[in-house]
């Protein structure tokens, strides 16, 4: 597959991320290769790259959006290692899934807790102060 | 249990759709039997006998709408299975997942690709061409 | 502003399906040009342009996302007028309305009904038959 | 930690519902201790404690939010338990599920009949009479 | 039309809610007579004539629903009619409402209760005691 | 009413962002006081309060979640507001709404971004640049 020079600027913002663009592109191989594409070239190559917010910022953006969405473990788990990779520090982290009690309600932020807390653990990062 | 013109119309539309209803009554029977009940009867033996759309035109509806809501990976593995079963292509199942990233967000198209290429790797359907 | 070929792909997209860029554009010019060029780019471009499903399949798909969705009249509006002009007939844009009652609930049934029906008055294709 | 008067109002309504405070700050203590006091006391000592209501309507209306809500597995386990420990039955916590049919579609109803069945069973209560 | 009993028990039963089943028959009939039928026989006919729950606790578990679930004022309006004319208090519905702060967030509790305000407004119940 | 300390220092972190809790306390007075008790209280005297994320921060995180919560036009005003007098860009909420592309899908970020706009051009600040 011939990638596009969006989808390389999509693969190296990743990259700068802690991703890797194998584990979206890998998975995907055998059902759904364009979605790879797409989702590198847009998310990742169009929208991640634009300024007007820093990484940080578009990590507190990108987990409130999760936390908030629901049935995104699978999201919120990557986004968290990328908040980090990305130098959030993990009280930030904490503090906007709490935040989200007055606008998600408790079971997304309850939730949400026990997958960042599982990402913290795999990382060394608890007891956070 | 006395079975109603309508839920033997909506177990024969199911069977037509490669589903069973012994897998709805089933897991139901002891704890609401009326719900099985209530589901073969209007789900199934109302709305899905209906004319006016084609099972595979149905089970395009289905599929959107149960990406769109999430929390649906039990009964979009089903789904799946009945989309091939009346008829869709893989690449069709595909390509509808793929379109609701305008729609539905990306996490959750990701997540119900994943859902449906399980589905297809039971089959020996992939890669999907 | 130049456009992109993706973005004149998407342009050209859309006016097949009876709309018109400069529906989105205009509104956007003075707060968010780019959300216009990554809408007509990627949505209408690279989405709608895709092979695998046709326009009255990807209409089928886009009503039952935002029935589901919820809070979406302004796109219902739109993607029903879309709908009869890529060829769907009003009674099968109603019975993919009536169909998610199984998935989406009455509530967003019943109000995507009326903007449904607003639509159908607006062509003079009521009463449905 | 000090625990405020709202925060000990919280823990004895919980014990009440057959909770255990302890289920709340335990797994957040490493992480988010903060959470933990701001549910205690808001939720259980703030909300669960005012008049108004009695717990059973009180978990009527938490398990119609949870269903409805989705991705609540957990939470519909706790607020399953806790309902039959203030005093509804089995057959009100059934029926409860069943009319969502109406309003929240039948995958989330679906999936929540399954969470309750799992309490009931821990508890020897299938089959519901 | 020709009525089946199922429906004729459901318009029965919306009458007792204070409701009057021409308000679903009439703005459906020239778009889709055929929801105003399913509606009246299935959620009326089958769903709130079962057992198990009175009508004052099935309009607590629908306002629940209806109030998490959002972009629902329309139902939420009639439904505050129908939970009043059923038996419940002003004070009920408030209550059901403000406990949602812990599962549904501010915004939709906040919405809903202008909603329920605009409601007791137009009966003369406000100040709710 | 006597006011509690957590209501005057929530009333107080209200007026810093711009807003006046008398416009919550207002619309609730006659329906349900209460509510503007605890949401003054808890959202912000208790939340919006807490170290550990700057006004800035949190008011990124609230318009993420508002609009891929969606129906809440009313809150996103008041927020898109407050985000603006605690001194973030209207680029930046351009930005931040633009990202959500990603994760709440096109209808829910233009209906935001048209709101935003309103907010804009109320204050004059149309055209962003």
């Amino acid at each position: 597959m011939e990638r596009s020079a969006r989808f390389e600027r999509g693969a190296a913002r990743l990259a700068e991320m802690g991703g890797d663009i194998a584990n979206i592109t890998g998975p995907l191989a055998d059902v759904a290769p364009d979605l790879a594409t797409l989702v590198g070239e847009f998310a990742f190559g169009d929208l991640y790259t634009r300024p007007g917010l820093d990484l940080p910022q578009r990590q507190l953006v990108t987990i409130a959006a999760l936390v908030t969405l629901g049935d995104t473990e699978r999201q919120l788990r990557f986004h968290t290692n990328a908040a980090l990779d990305v130098g959030l520090k993990p009280s930030e982290i904490v503090e906007t899934v709490i935040h989200l009690l007055a606008f998600a309600g408790n079971p997304r932020v309850f939730n949400a807790m026990l997958t960042v807390k599982g990402v913290f653990a795999e990382r060394g990062l608890l007891p956070v102060e």
